[in-house]
């Protein structure tokens, strides 16, 4: 973790199974926060509470992360535990609770098991150290068959920097965003309106360009903190803005590729590059009408040279398609890696989308997981 | 079949199986025609032949189709081949091509065995009869498990009326349209407006409410040919054209629930009833966000009651939600059919949508087939 950060993972008894379940993330000093939720219109208790705290507090010092149990569908009793959560955090860590935020990922419809997140918390606190990250990368996960991390690092003028980020997929990926969890941390000194922009652009063209079931999530959260330790000159526009940006997309697509290729079930990593669409948002509508067509995903699975299936997902995506115009380009199917190349033949608009295939394995996690 | 019509299936060698592919549909007197195609972009050749020529001619006396090939995404050569097959057929039955439609279903992105149809038209003609629409409904059907088909009786004045529909699925099932077949008879006298009035409400609330995968085909046909043999006075509004909605409302949903009960790879028969929301439209786009979620179908194949993805998949659906009023009601998991009660409490808009449950045979059905 980039310095001044550090994180711990602890198991408090959520998950049956007895594994880690409870992660914390932490600044030693108060970090500038960017943040990006779920658009779905059921939204998990932390989501709630975070969004209200990003409106009143300007600083924040760490963020409370269980899975297992998403708390979310679960009323206001819901908002209270999550609250009593981070209240007792605050006692532990000695830091105002209104810098604290909360996520959770999990079973929706259910309530959190207080008491054990409770009795976890002086010991998840007390642990804290820069290579807890390695276990708190572990706790955020539920049906994740491997950890996700990336990191990048640069100069900010004769400051060195660096970004780290960790995520957690892995079903319910859909564009805006998908029960993705990711916490990004810098010790770039950034302006606030800086990294709210750097992170909403990152995140258009990462997060937001992958599905693998179309179903979108309760609880996406993406969490940006900067804690200036770095001792670089405050970024805000300019060739350092444009620096600190670029480095942050790397960051982000490359979690977002890990995320895909983490997918339930996948055994197949597909790329779908839209081209000659009027715009980037018509592209991308025709590449995730692909990218989340059952029938293509289950041809890709099968390796099964059906493209009919890519042509009648472009036509019902609501994009311009004119059957003359258009040409399809598919990679060889026996691969693990697979290339969709589509041109509309209409302007210069492009896009690129990552998905996964859809195979029975996809069906047995998600007809047991509950 | 009402009386007037005629109906044969022959095997023509375009599927590989040696199954019955070739299928006729004969009125011996022209007959009204009121039709609905896909709305998807991408539409196949015989889709586009017959839209021209519905506008061209006003009465009908037959329709071709063919299983096994979609004829879709085949250029200009697909639509030669189309008008050639009817051409040859005009001949068989010694009428004016241009009251010929044509329907294909199956690969997309095929060429139409040319010879081998040609060669099956004489005998497909010549074995025209009443019982025929025995073998005609086993020819259009691809990955069907079983025929459908359905009647109503009912008298208009002192005339007994009658109507009869065919159809088949299975997979790339969605609301306007799927690649689904329909093909409806009556011997009633009705206008023609009044017959594309009563298609398009009948189609709307059925057809159009039901979802297998949410992959809409390239090759959707619903026809309604009417030619008048019962006698009875011209429907066109008032008591009789109501009388003909019921009828035909009652036929179409019944063939769209057979569409959804041999659903590819089906094992559940799910109905999901909307209500309290702002108007039908609303509560039909809450009910097919559920009914298309992955998430909800293969926790119902699981019979895991996992009730947060059916609010998950409601706030995703754009459709105004709020937690608190939303009530959620399913019945037992462990049978084999399911209902889904939903209220949002906002308004008295309300409908009712059918699916089917999404299990690893639909993927091994789809990986396999090209």
């Amino acid at each position: 973790m980039p310095v001044g950060f550090k994180a711990n993972g602890v198991s408090a008894g959520i998950k049956k199974s007895g594994k880690l379940d409870l992660a914390l993330f932490y600044s030693i000093s108060p970090a500038k926060a960017a943040c990006l939720f779920t658009t779905n219109k059921i939204q998990a208790a932390p989501v709630k509470i975070d969004k209200k705290r990003l409106k009143q507090s300007k600083h924040f010092r760490a963020v409370l992360v269980n899975s297992g149990v998403a708390n979310c569908f679960t009323g206001p009793g819901g908002i209270r535990d999550a609250q009593d959560c981070l209240k007792e955090l605050a006692k532990c860590l000695k830091i105002n609770p209104k810098q604290l935020l909360a996520v959770s990922t999990g079973v929706i419809g259910k309530r959190l098991p207080l008491l054990k997140i409770k009795r976890a918390l002086p010991s998840l606190a007390g642990g804290l150290s820069q290579e807890g990250i390695d276990k708190a990368k572990v706790a955020i996960m539920t049906t994740d068959t491997f950890t996700k991390e990336a990191s990048v690092k640069f100069n900010l003028g004769n400051k060195a920097v660096s970004i780290c980020g960790i995520a957690k997929g892995a079903g319910m990926i859909a564009p805006n965003l998908a029960t993705m969890l990711c916490f990004i941390f810098t010790d770039a000194s950034v302006t606030s309106a800086a990294l709210k922009r750097a992170l909403r652009n990152s995140v258009d063209n990462s997060f937001n360009c992958i599905t693998v079931d179309g179903c979108m999530s309760t609880n996406d959260t993406v969490i940006l903190l900067s804690n200036a330790t770095a001792g670089n000159t405050l970024v805000d526009t300019g060739a350092h803005f444009n620096l600190f940006q670029k480095a942050l997309n790397v960051l982000c697509l490359e979690l977002a590729k890990l995320l895909v290729k983490d997918a339930e079930g996948a055994t197949k990593f597909i790329r779908i590059k839209v081209s000659g669409a009027a715009n980037f948002n018509q592209a991308k509508k025709a590449a995730l009408s692909v990218a989340n067509s059952n029938l293509f995903k289950t041809a890709v699975y099968g390796e099964s040279h059906n493209f009919g299936r890519i042509a009648a997902a472009l036509g019902a995506s609501g994009v311009e398609i004119d059957e003359a115009r258009l040409k399809v380009k598919v990679s060889p199917l026996r691969k693990k890696e697979i290339s969709v190349d589509i041109s509309l033949g209409f302007g210069r608009g492009c896009a690129v989308v990552y998905t996964s295939d859809l195979s029975p394995e996809y069906i047995r996690i998600n007809a047991e997981y509950s």
